[in-house]
């Protein structure tokens, strides 16, 4: 399958390399060389390792060091620069020499630091033209892709292999990469990862463009905080939108961040406003905090879009219901009104139970075989015609009476997967909602920390598939 | 001291009663008299406590149990009904004929049900007023006083005791109570909560008169989706405020969820624009997301107010800097520039670090000694004379390898205590971010899940520092 793997794209040796050069220090320590090509060991990266330094390193890990670029025996697809800012150009001359043509600059020191920062990065941009080099960064924390175990992560991250999955993430910051955000401990599927940094070079473009074509690849997400050419990101989130959903976290959106933004990655930020009235445009969803660009895209990845805007909803509380409503609204998301069948149905069970929001609190002090009746309920509410999507709360009690019946009862949902579920677990017991929320993510149930964020991300998902509809 | 226990307000016998009737099913389980019992026990509570069946109980948790209220020995002052609607009129009858004045409605099937349910409230409404007691409900899990053990929780929350605390929190949901809220787990402190149910008598006002005047409550916050006297709710607020730090979350703000909430409440909501301006005249801060009704009065009641609004920030990421800006940007926060002295010996530590945001990543490769830097530059930045208050970003790493830098720049802090500080801790492993969480907060400093809500939590510190010298 040729469009599986998106070759002809800046990016493709970025993240399929078959053959990387470390270039920098190996002593062990929280950051730098050593760190690289132990994480790319233990991820069970296959290609070829090729560390480099001119200094006395002979082995590192088993792995023989190598004094030069030109040394390596064959050419490297990929070289990782870990050295001083100043050294930059030498090294990359140096690397043009050996015929390397792809450099993840993880070096900082350049345009974010200060005026002669600014004025290396220039001539780093001006070198890499004149030799036919693409960067990526300089100030990046750099790459990342679970599918080939390429995770070359420059600071210790203490765990090197995370559950694949569908979607791919870029940025400019490093908060992004395995070392910032535990992927393993959350059980997040991801598959590729890219911290810009200063993006003097490829960017979040060249990114989406290679992400579109990229058969693994499902569901982006994008942190943004400057864009260089307004007209082409505008273009390329339009084509990528209307074939995966693609979010946005635009920072840097006040004057004051804005401004903060241009001292720390030596670009310059873009009207607020403007940047708003494109994303509609293009059919991009916006985000607006930072733990949406992990939380939003995880949901999309293992949810199926709605067909419609109407929620259902399961709950031990009114409360959560109204504060539901409340947040729907501003997502275009209505109360769905249960079919006469399953009202009925519904309210032989308990009275008071036939309508959304379905609050099973006042049932429970008088429930005899709980596990006998939630699976119905809550598959009765997900497949009622009236219903598009579910937001499903749950408490979990202190001593996890219910646990059972609560998997259980996402077991008989998960056989049918037509329409995607939002689940907040609350209760008494840190420990009993952790473990819940586990057991039904593991399950491929999303779970979120905030009731709000489940009907924002039931919304988004209405959103992009309503967009995209009219689009198409 | 009079002042330190307000007597005469009409939630006086319901938070410091000598003596509680639990009249309900003694059946052991997930919620009823002998849950009530057990928690009430296992708190400390010292009071005399009744439990009142006219069934076949004789003795619960080894105390007598009473056929009827006449039984009890004296009288009660506050009894707690937890059983079936339809009985609640004749039970308040014998309450009232045993001298009990005061009742916890914990009993639903009233307005919150159905148009049967309305009436019967109505009927408990005029039946109250001839008699002459006050009721907290219906459909209310109730109230707890952490400072004298009253913790009646109906449902089992697997946890009797937590951390006393100035925080006093009142709802309309049971959302607040300990069997849905891990007030343990989080070392939460807190003194009282309430749950006013439907509150068909007793609500927020009668609540926020009487910790307005409770020495032990220094922070409010309020849950509230109906307001039945909109002038008096006005008034309390505003004198309320000018003693102490009031939040509110509003629900019920849009029309779908006022509707949702007048139909499990049984009464209406007031408008929201109007609401909010109604704050912003008061003084009480208004709260947008579920979770701050916890995470907001817990910062206030651990930190002090600050003196202006310039923040200082110490972090390993520009991006969160420029996320700090722009939501810093929305609460009238903005960057500190810091004195010629701090900045100059900042920068002699590491080039680029004499400005906030003071970006610690890109010396964390070269430090040799962590430890000795870290707490120099946290105490710079907040005793700088041009920091109000402090936004601090903890990189947690893989191995804990700067945990006890981390605490000990923290306890260098704590000797000041004069400034607030908010805090954000990430990292790639979930159990070292715990761990440090814990660490920071049981000395005192909060700690947030979001980067966004520190700011935010210092941004409402300063509007309501500023707007109370305002109003005085």
């Amino acid at each position: 399958m040729l469009q599986s793997k998106p070759r002809n794209n800046h990016l493709n040796p970025f993240f399929e390399p078959e053959s990387v050069a470390v270039i920098g220090s190996f002593k062990e320590g929280v950051f730098g060389g050593y760190v690289v090509v132990k994480s790319l060991l233990e991820a069970g990266y296959k290609g070829e390792i090729y560390p480099v330094n001119p200094g006395s390193y002979r082995e590192v890990l088993g792995l023989k060091v190598y004094p030069s670029p030109k040394e390596i025996p064959t050419s490297a697809d990929v070289a990782l620069l870990m050295i001083n800012a100043r050294h930059v150009p030498g090294v990359m001359e140096a690397c043009a020499d050996a015929g390397i043509k792809s450099i993840i600059l993880v070096a900082d020191g350049f345009a974010e630091r200060d005026a002669e920062g600014a004025r290396l990065q220039n001539e780093v941009v001006h070198l890499a033209k004149s030799l036919g080099i693409r960067i990526i960064g300089p100030n990046t924390a750099g790459i990342a892709n679970a599918m080939n175990g390429f995770n070359p992560c420059p600071y210790d991250a203490g765990y090197y292999r995370f559950k694949k999955g569908t979607v791919a993430i870029c940025s400019q910051t490093g908060m992004i990469n395995p070392q910032a955000y535990p992927y393993r401990d959350l059980r997040y599927g991801i598959g590729k990862i890219c911290d810009f940094g200063n993006k003097c070079d490829l960017d979040e473009c060249d990114f989406l463009e290679y992400v579109e074509n990229d058969s693994d690849t499902q569901v982006i997400s994008v942190h943004v905080e400057t864009v260089r050419d307004g007209k082409r990101f505008l273009e390329v989130c339009k084509k990528v939108a209307l074939k995966k959903p693609l979010m946005i976290l635009k920072l840097g959106v006040t004057e004051a961040g804005a401004r903060a933004s241009a001292s720390h990655t030596g670009s310059l930020a873009i009207d607020d406003e403007i940047f708003d009235a494109a994303c509609r445009q293009t059919g991009a969803l916006r985000l607006d905090q930072f733990s949406e660009l992990f939380d939003m895209p995880r949901f999309f990845a293992s949810q199926p879009l709605p067909r419609g805007n109407r929620f259902g909803m399961v709950s031990y509380t009114g409360a959560v219901g109204v504060a539901a409503l409340d947040e729907g609204a501003r997502h275009g998301l209505v109360r769905a009104r249960l079919s006469k069948e399953s009202s009925r149905m519904l309210e032989d069970m308990f009275s008071g139970l036939g309508h959304v929001p379905v609050d099973i609190g006042p049932m429970i002090p008088s429930v005899k075989d709980f596990s006998a009746v939630y699976a119905k309920i809550l598959t009765a509410v997900l497949n009622d015609e009236n219903v598009d999507c579910l937001f499903n709360v749950i408490w979990a009690d202190a001593k996890g009476r219910n646990t059972k019946a609560y998997v259980e009862g996402y077991e008989a949902l998960g056989e049918n997967g037509h329409k995607p579920v939002a689940t907040w677990v609350y209760g008494p017991s840190v420990t009993m909602v952790r473990d819940l929320t586990k057991q039904l993510e593991s399950r491929g149930f999303p779970v979120f920390a905030e009731p709000e964020r489940c009907i924002k991300a039931l919304g988004l998902a209405y959103r992009y598939a309503k967009g995209r509809s009219e689009r198409m």
